[in-house]
């Protein structure tokens, strides 16, 4: 059967497990926490990271590739950095058949190995910036993961630029942080708050992070992308100094950047439903599906009409599937084809072929229309686009349905109640930690910028400030909602992935 | 100063690597054998695998990603695949803070983790073919290193496809062969010879493997792509049966085929000369680069008139760089972008300006045209076609004058000569073996079949059999040219990368 996708009300962490593994998105692989990219997911991959790219090419950076292999005194090099990533970092000790001098680590991030680099390619000022981003995978070895969104390995792109000043570094750190927001917006059809991290939540070695974050169906937010203003930490790690305009010494200031395969997990979340997945047109595989619906005695004219709506909608540059399986049902094509998350459906049986005429069915809303044969091609990428829209809007209106201002403690309460128990973990060794009902949503309130409220409301509630939202810093005095001591900004709380 | 390269005759790996250098190709990394891939060398490879990927494509295959984690007992399921790559494996014993209850290898290749996953998604003989292949990095263990050619870390993709029956996996096996050999050709302007390989040099698992060998300028042959009919070995390894259309079970039958950043290396070492990097324009980072020849007292004028010829190229499509730096001068330029291997430079000075004209310098024959500028992105399109076509002709010149038939052994050691002491490895722990006059290019020539022959030729000379081309096996009767026996293929001698 095409459809065994577990409601969203009745276990929201299934459900998304089964639209991961009968929508032939991924599986789960013999190492823990590691996971195989099937073609249907890693499709979705491709179109996300290529528009990904065009964007970073167009703001001016270049691609590169660092070794994946870091030795592991390069960690050492800087203190936060190797203490916020020595918990998790695989290690070759074994190579060629014999014992290493020096181990070397499975990069769990690159600023070490690339600064290593720049320091032999940065002179002076004129060598100056350099904008490099590498596609890579990297190796964090976690200790609860999740199909996409948490797994030992992932994909990820990792931008890691280089800068004369301070300035100039965090205006590229801000413009990567808008390239990542509006690509999230027009491509993911993801809404996020863009804002800054707290010193508790930011990068390991970084002065500043900023992050976009999403909230999906479980009212749960993901972080779906981080830039960091890394100040003059990694130059003074690996000693990056360069001749400044004036002649004199100085360090290089940096950034980094980046985003990854859970983008592909926020997306499955935040558009799906019981159906199964839902995709934004602009990155499904296939954008429509036509299914002809034919008996022995009318096959080859319906088929024959099928085509000719398939081969027009290919003409006119659409990524168009045809199923004329004999195998299967009409009905169970349609179950399998939305399991699938293809935006369009078009039904062509013999009535249309004699009329003239397809049914078109959206993915998103359900909604049919019949439309003349030659008008297919216009109405498609109108439709498509109304998709596109929708997706966004939809998941706009749920998130700002689900963000309330608090005050004080007693409605941070109300708002999020109990942490729930998590329940045992599967035998999959998946997490299935937080349901849907175990979080309000965003919450808004003051704070006083503090790091005790901050930490005490994590241990208590498993709630965390997600970030600073840019856009909201205007009148932020007050009281903090967590302790009452005078307020400095205003942040987003949430439960999170 | 831009140019310093050591001439080829002087010393043809120092050559090579000074190219890699001075153009900013790659680098060396902290960990021995693995490199850097810096911009100009990464454009390159985007290039070719984006058109590479187009191609797999277009034959009807779809990507995935596997994991780069695999457990050391998934090696061992194959014995002849478990024996080769053995000696190259980098192994994982601790992570996460802990030892492992099973070390895992980095992947030298992906058979074994892919096929275990085949058998979660084959049943049946409607789930088959399946056509699937990734882009991933690979680690193997290497002793001898050389930048591109030989890295302890590489990128690649790597083909992995699942059929019915024999007949079928030969044919995609054959098929994907023909795929790389076009490839060589039509993109990297490589003349290939395709071919069987003999049994002493086959892929460890495989039944045949199939090969495509270039000559590089020191008339040593390197393999520039595998395609391997595996018969049913990695099924059977993996416990992977299918019901067949007869309703039985059967092992599922598989090919795998792959190119990697070697190829990087081979473009390099085919087309570049003294001055420096000589690049397909198909695989150019810039097609073209406008340089404009100024004076303070013409600046203003000149550059705009640059500007515009460069526009023009632009709107056309054309991958153009303009280098209107004025902290160096023209001689400068002209050998920098040389150096670069900028496939056409375009030189406009006030003359130029004021007789509306500009000079086309061609980097593959030097050749200086005077074109008009509006004629320029026209002449443009004709020359980078040219250029194109030429590279592959001289390449396959070059191959032709150095490709001898031989008799029996006496004509090999003439042609081959005895082989040179290896140079001490430099400092950099690059390896410097093999120069231009220690090999004869390639010797065409009978052979038995017979393992023994070929090994003392590898022993004595360091020559060994490239592969048998499929189109020269029509007439083989005769003696062996190694021992006298009686011949029953047509074979390719050449020292090798």
């Amino acid at each position: 059967m095409a459809n065994k996708i577990t409601a969203r009300s009745v276990d929201y962490s299934q459900w998304y497990i089964d639209i991961v593994l009968n929508a032939k998105l991924a599986d789960y692989s013999p190492v823990k926490g590691c996971m195989v990219i099937r073609p249907r997911g890693y499709a979705i991959w491709e179109r996300l990271r290529d528009e990904l790219d065009r964007r970073f090419k167009a703001t001016g950076h270049q691609n590169c590739y660092f070794p994946m292999l870091i030795p592991e005194s390069f960690l050492k090099k800087e203190a936060e950095h190797v203490e916020g990533f020595s918990p998790e970092l695989a290690v070759v000790t074994h190579a060629g058949g014999e014992k290493l001098d020096e181990p070397l680590v499975l990069r769990p991030t690159s600023e070490t190995i690339i600064w290593n680099a720049y320091k032999g390619w940065i002179q002076s000022w004129r060598d100056l910036p350099l904008l490099y981003n590498q596609w890579a995978n990297v190796i964090r070895w976690e200790k609860r993961t999740r199909l996409f969104l948490r797994t030992t390995e992932f994909l990820w792109q990792e931008g890691h630029t280089a800068h004369e000043t301070k300035a100039e570094a965090v205006k590229e750190t801000e413009l990567m942080l808008e390239v990542y927001r509006r690509f999230a917006e027009e491509v993911l059809c993801l809404p996020v708050i863009a804002g800054k991290k707290s010193d508790a939540e930011k990068f390991a070695g970084a002065v500043d992070t900023y992050s976009i974050e999403a909230m999906m169906q479980d009212k749960k937010a993901l972080q779906a992308g981080t830039s960091h203003f890394l100040g003059q930490n990694f130059a003074k790690a690996f000693d990056v100094q360069f001749q400044n305009r004036e002649g004199s010494l100085d360090y290089v200031w940096a950034t980094s950047w980046g985003v990854s395969t859970r983008l592909i997990g926020a997306v499955i979340m935040t558009h799906s439903d019981d159906k199964g997945l839902v995709v934004p047109p602009m990155l499904a595989q296939d954008e429509l599906v036509v299914i002809p619906i034919f008996k022995t005695e009318n096959k080859d004219e319906v088929l024959a009409y099928a085509k000719r709506v398939a081969d027009a909608l290919k003409a006119d540059g659409r990524r168009v599937a045809f199923d004329d399986d004999d195998s299967t049902s009409p009905g169970w094509k349609f179950a399998e084809w939305e399991m699938r998350g293809v935006p369009l459906r078009i039904e062509a049986g013999p009535k249309d072929a004699a009329s003239g005429n397809v049914v078109m069915v959206r993915r998103d809303s359900g909604e049919k229309l019949v439309v003349k044969a030659e008008d297919v091609p216009a109405k498609a990428a109108e439709l498509l686009a109304a998709i596109q829209t929708n997706l966004l809007e939809r998941a706009r209106a749920f998130r700002d349905a689900n963000t309330k201002p608090v005050a004080d403690m007693a409605e941070i309460l109300a708002f999020f109640g109990k942490e729930k128990k998590a329940k045992a973990a599967a035998a999959d060794g998946e997490s299935h930690e937080g349901t849907a009902e175990a979080t309000g949503g965003f919450a808004e309130g003051l704070w006083c910028g503090g790091r005790d409220c901050e930490a005490k409301l994590k241990a208590d509630l498993k709630v965390t400030i997600r970030n600073l939202p840019f856009d909201r810093q205007a009148d932020c005095e007050g009281s903090c909602c967590l302790c009452g001591a005078p307020s400095k900004h205003r942040a987003i709380f949430a439960r999170s992935y």
